[in-house]
């Protein structure tokens, strides 16, 4: 039991690694595999019984599941394809090349590949590609005996049977039970008086995100989805959902910082990956920040004056992006769980110019002390009035521009914070040197 | 249906404001209210009917539910609290004021006061305090049909019983047996043969994200959580799970952004409790960012004789910063979802150096271009260098302190973006007036 389990596969111990194995849940077992090159993985993974093997398989990310996938044979490649849930499988599919795909679909049972393409035809996504079609739908007009009799007969092959839409013979949805209600009633209770009809629902063409924080605001544990005629098509489980805020809180925080989402685990991407999904933010920031090039030079004679000025930039350049960089965080976060809309952005510059010059008074106290005690009364009058214009500046504008992006129908969440922070840098040196200029010159 | 519910509430127009909350759901009125202040948000719940007010009660964060609840009644007040889930109230309790928490617990039926107690008595954050007590748990011997006889006596009562504990008399976790396998199964089958005994369990005292995050990855909607003697004592639900999940997630991305996260609402927390929740960290960064200016001084000769260094300065900074900030909030997530752990240090050490060269690499080609047109060849040789050195320093500094304050046990995400950028700030210059040190003497 020494080691990790990359040092066991490197080792070659097979009696070591079904040791390793048989101690760990399936989901620990597949965050190990997940930190493997492929070749590496597939080692462990082949040692696995059939359905230990399922469950761990589940447990990985869809690119994981790829690289598992292809060093196996047939067989094993067939049973774990097949087994896998409809809307698991659409995901890996979406994701792998024609290659891998077309060996999935061609192995496929034709009722599990029904189901698989349907779900491809939706949009990258979208709730269509996330929902089980496996819904088990009951008719309006039985009784609740007689509709636990549909759940046994239909539910062994579902997702979940714990909500149980109730359709109408077109299968337009008249709202849902949910199991619980079904066992707790009188056996000859009619569904339709069980049926709660208030439901929320989901196209599923509309966005897998926006559907998933809508289950979560509304405790909701399975959501049915529609098609465009209304008819029911399936229903997205809260495990799904999870999942889906979960990868959209990822994104949020890797586009804030600047850097394009990757797929799969932090220990499993390569170098080359991890760069090239920074460096277009870090490039385009650069040419940026060449402005602020611009900016110095246009003032450089004064610089040359009084180069005590530039002593003080890297300090009022950093606080104006720091203040910056927190009022962009916290407009971007509330967007994403619905507590600011486009149309609060009156609201939202209010608020922060009157934020932003509580932090700018406070700071340039500061500021004018330490710049009294380096340079002199001067400057530090000039370093002081331009923390209050900056700061005030900063958070205004860094909380303005991802409200924009919403109005505009970006991801607020690609207004990062290195980027408001660029912008903040140039705009902060003008601001700088127009005060210096005014004060130097009385 | 004209205007915002402020608007409606500020003319004081009943009949508007009735139409305004009979054509929503409760999550959206929730929404509304939760962005009024506390006077105004009475006027409407007061409007609302007994089962629409508890509806919307429950959408409403601990914060909300406080400023609503101390403006009502005795009756209502008494009625709302003694309908509230055992868990959503102690979440309540935990953050209201001494004699708003007299209050409600004096109105309790014994009942309630006593799960409530109960709930008050574990950890602040532990998984005790957002657990439901009111499981329904099943004794080993009896068969499906008694286990669902014994839902129906005791389940209307529980928050969940799609997840049934299996217990023996001494109240030890045996296993579970899900809802569905019970509905599934026929009615002689013995509950011993359903039960799944590799259950995931929390023990109350457990930090709740923790236990949330367990759940999510092994999609478990309900979690038995154990007394220090291993005896049930509760669930945790799936929909708490998720409360706690978002609420930690929103939290490390405030502490990333350097700001403290703040109780309710982005609209409705004053101007004030915003800058406070800021202020500390910007102080302390102008504070640290003050080493700028002493490095700044310690090379002003250079900088007077070479003022074309100084136009380079935010440019240099700037990249730095968004390199090191990339990486932290890199780390910080990776941590968060259980990618990384402490003992992976050197490996990420080695991994981010590497990124931060090819980066730097990369920027120092745009670096150069610039120089050239800008201040000649020197200069930008000394540009190029300065970018490859600092990113690459960046990088692993940034990825670094996280994992740092992981084995430290402080919580990483404290390791802040604009903390890594001021750090970054004050060695980059050192590191640029270094190399300038070395190209221009020769």
């Amino acid at each position: 039991m020494t080691g990790t389990l990359q040092q066991l596969v490197d080792r070659n111990d097979i009696e070591m690694i079904r040791g390793w194995l048989d101690s760990r849940p399936p989901h620990e077992i597949a965050d190990e595999l997940a930190r493997l090159d492929a070749v590496a993985a597939g080692v462990p993974f082949r040692l696995l019984d059939k359905d230990p093997a399922l469950a761990v398989f589940e447990e990985l990310d869809p690119v994981d599941q790829q690289r598992i996938l292809v060093g196996l044979r047939d067989q094993a490649f067939h049973e774990l394809v097949e087994e896998m849930d409809p809307d698991d499988r659409a995901r890996m599919l979406t994701e792998a090349p024609a290659k891998v795909a077309r060996r999935v679909l061609a192995g496929l049972s034709p009722r599990e590949r029904q189901m698989t393409a349907e779900l491809l035809g939706y949009p990258p996504g979208s709730v269509g590609q996330t929902m089980t079609p496996e819904a088990v739908a009951l008719p309006r007009q039985v009784t609740a005996a007689q509709a636990l009799d549909v759940v046994r007969r239909k539910g062994a092959e579902a997702e979940t049977v714990y909500v149980l839409p109730v359709v109408d013979p077109g299968r337009r949805l008249v709202g849902v039970v949910e199991l619980r209600d079904l066992v707790l009633s009188a056996a000859d209770v009619p569904v339709a008086d069980l049926v709660d009809t208030h439901v929320f629902r989901a196209r599923a063409t509309d966005p897998a995100e926006e559907a998933a924080r809508l289950m979560r605001e509304t405790n909701t544990i399975a959501l049915p989805v529609m098609d465009s005629e209304d008819r029911l098509v399936g229903l997205l489980t809260i495990d799904d959902a999870m999942e889906i805020i979960e990868a959209a809180d990822t994104e949020d925080v890797a586009r804030q910082a600047g850097t394009a989402p990757w797929p799969g685990h932090y220990m499993a991407v390569s170098v080359w990956r991890l760069a090239r999904s920074r460096a277009p933010w870090l490039l385009l920031l650069i040419v940026a920040s060449v402005l602020t090039v611009n900016v110095l030079q246009a003032f450089e004679a004064t610089l040359s004056q009084v180069t005590a000025l530039a002593l003080f930039i890297p300090l009022l350049v950093g606080t104006g992006g720091n203040a910056g960089a927190q009022a962009t965080t916290s407009a971007v976060r509330a967007l994403a769980l619905g507590e600011l809309r486009g149309s609060d952005l009156p609201a939202v510059i209010w608020r922060e110019s009157r934020v932003g010059l509580l932090l700018g008074a406070l700071l340039a106290a500061v500021g004018l002390v330490v710049g009294v005690v380096v340079v002199g009364g001067e400057i530090a009058l000039v370093i002081g009035v331009s923390l209050v214009i900056i700061c005030a500046w900063a958070a205004t504008v860094g909380a303005t521009m991802p409200m924009l992006a919403k109005r505009l129908r970006i991801d607020p969440a690609v207004v990062s914070a290195p980027m408001v922070t660029t912008l903040v840098d140039a705009t902060g040196l003008i601001i700088y040197f127009g005060v210096a200029h005014v004060v130097l010159t009385f």
